[in-house]
């Protein structure tokens, strides 16, 4: 037998314990073409919120009583696949279990040699590609322009940061901690920062954008992102990735419109879900692979030990206790 | 000596007749390269509110106690230019007066043998090339898309909807009369219309939209713009030219926040001037030109006659008592 999580109230605000149940399953069987997995990883993200309500999203909700999914890396235990081998490494959107049936098509080998097996679901990851196209794509960032990132020491904010001073942006971050400011200044070189949670946020940006903002990286939502609409560049962009501050909100998100803005700077605003560029994985994955090696890019991880606080390390994320990407540690890597 | 229209008072919210005052002023005289012109008509327009506020914006704000200025059509009365001659038909950004002195580079003359003079500050004009950029450079609707515009009956709104309809979308229009809801379906071919005054909005979007939405042009901000978030497509676009609606507030103009919506559609919102497009105002008065003669495209003009009453006309902008382009007929054209 082993231990699933399943999704069993929808949340009305911030999700809690009781709307989930650890529940115990059969370890599956794998038939032809078919890999058991035994879990290593579970990568635990903002967007799951979104998943738990009901309705049309860019991405299906999880059904009640279901085990949830996300990213999982895990390792072959069983395998009736030509394509996989016993100890094999593999990543791909798995429940929230200890063991996994996969097919052939749903899970992909990663090579940990070159990064830790975790990396795969951060910063080489979906987390990673997120950050590197909605940046580069969208963002387009110009050398000594201003970009301003919230969210920034999370597990996208932070490579959003990064990539932007690669490509010779001053960068300001926006943070909830002290120790998540220092991070980026000390660790990343952030050229400024801001915490939201001491400082005025109008007043900090003002001083921390002295030539006003050309891109900034939307991650949060809320009163943090109405504060950059005034200092917004003339042809501003802002990437929509991420809105964590409403995700929880039981009644209407409400602040100041923002047409006037768009139309006074002629700025641009786009939402997007890095599945849009799934077809260009391979270009990202392999630059942020490059920037990685040659210490451009660095990445943390917050590691939550052990299946049974997998609930604990989602909850976690809405309480901006992570410092770069959130993970459940389920078990090893084993060598054969 | 002649009439001007001077800004004496920033408007706190509608502006009002006590916000300007008519003066007397002499007649000018053309020094070398330049031109004495007869006022014809005056363009109103909604966007001359915001250049009565103080502050920075994509166009300088008006000074106070100057004359007011906006898009004249005139005749050349006397002539220090070799470039013009007593009697041509020009265009220029010029002043709320019955005479102006302008030099060469500042207007251009008009062929009124194609269209009407007046066609020049209106479907020939920036409100038509307003449309035209706004809607095919980021609408880009596709056949068979469904494209929805507010302030459908005015001077852009009518203009956006019929291009909408030559690229084979369906177009449904919101306006604030049955007489305009009228003439956008009966004379324009709208497929739906949608009176914002006497219609629950959202309830009627749903109806006219059993689609969604996949392009939004935004001219008034507000309520009726909160409505259509909800029912935007996935790769939804969003030109967005004005927010009428919002021009008086005095206080914040507040409502529900659009980021969730631009996240879960990957959806573009993207302010714009028409002026980001003056390298290509040829191609667009061309085109523009093209469909006006093959009678795809037709205007209205709501003309006040009289320089006496330029006043009332640009305070109707904000009672929406305009159907199509609104104008100031302050003189006749003259033939040589």
């Amino acid at each position: 037998m082993q231990k699933q999580i399943k999704l069993i109230n929808r949340p009305k605000a911030t999700p809690a314990y009781k709307d989930f149940e650890f529940v115990k399953a059969p370890v599956g069987t794998p038939s032809e073409g078919e890999v058991l997995i035994r879990t290593v990883y579970i990568s635990v993200d903002p967007y799951l919120r979104g998943r738990m309500n009901e309705g049309k999203s860019y991405i299906s909700p999880f059904q009640l009583n279901e085990v949830i999914s996300s990213g999982v890396i895990g390792q072959v235990v069983e395998s009736k696949s030509g394509q996989f081998s016993e100890g094999d490494v593999v990543l791909g959107s798995l429940g929230w279990q200890e063991y996994s049936v996969a097919g052939e098509k749903e899970i992909r080998k990663i090579d940990h040699s070159i990064a830790p097996a975790s990396a795969y679901l951060s910063v080489l990851g979906m987390t990673g590609l997120t950050a590197y196209f909605g940046l580069l794509d969208i963002g387009k960032p110009k050398e000594g322009e201003t970009v301003v990132v919230s969210g920034a020491a999370g597990a996208v904010g932070s490579v959003v940061g990064q990539i932007a001073k690669i490509k010779g942006a001053r960068v300001v971050g926006i943070a909830g901690s002290d120790e998540k400011t220092s991070y980026l200044k000390d660790e990343l070189n952030f050229d400024a920062t801001i915490n939201y949670k001491t400082q005025n946020v109008a007043e900090a940006l003002k001083e921390a954008c002295p030539d006003g903002i050309d891109v900034y990286f939307e991650n949060v939502g809320g009163e943090i992102s109405d504060a950059i609409f005034p200092l917004l560049n003339n042809f501003a962009r802002i990437p929509v990735c991420g809105a964590i501050s409403s995700y929880n909100n039981q009644g209407e998100d409400v602040g100041p419109r923002v047409q006037g803005h768009l139309i006074k700077t002629s700025s641009l605003m786009q939402g997007f879900t890095v599945g849009n560029y799934s077809s260009r994985f391979s270009e990202g994955a392999t630059e942020l692979a490059g920037w990685l090696s040659e210490g451009k890019i660095k990445y943390e991880e917050t590691v939550t030990e052990g299946f049974d606080h997998t609930i604990d390390a989602f909850l976690d994320l809405f309480k901006g206790a992570n410092l770069g990407k959130a993970l459940v540690k389920v078990g090893e890597i084993e060598n054969n």
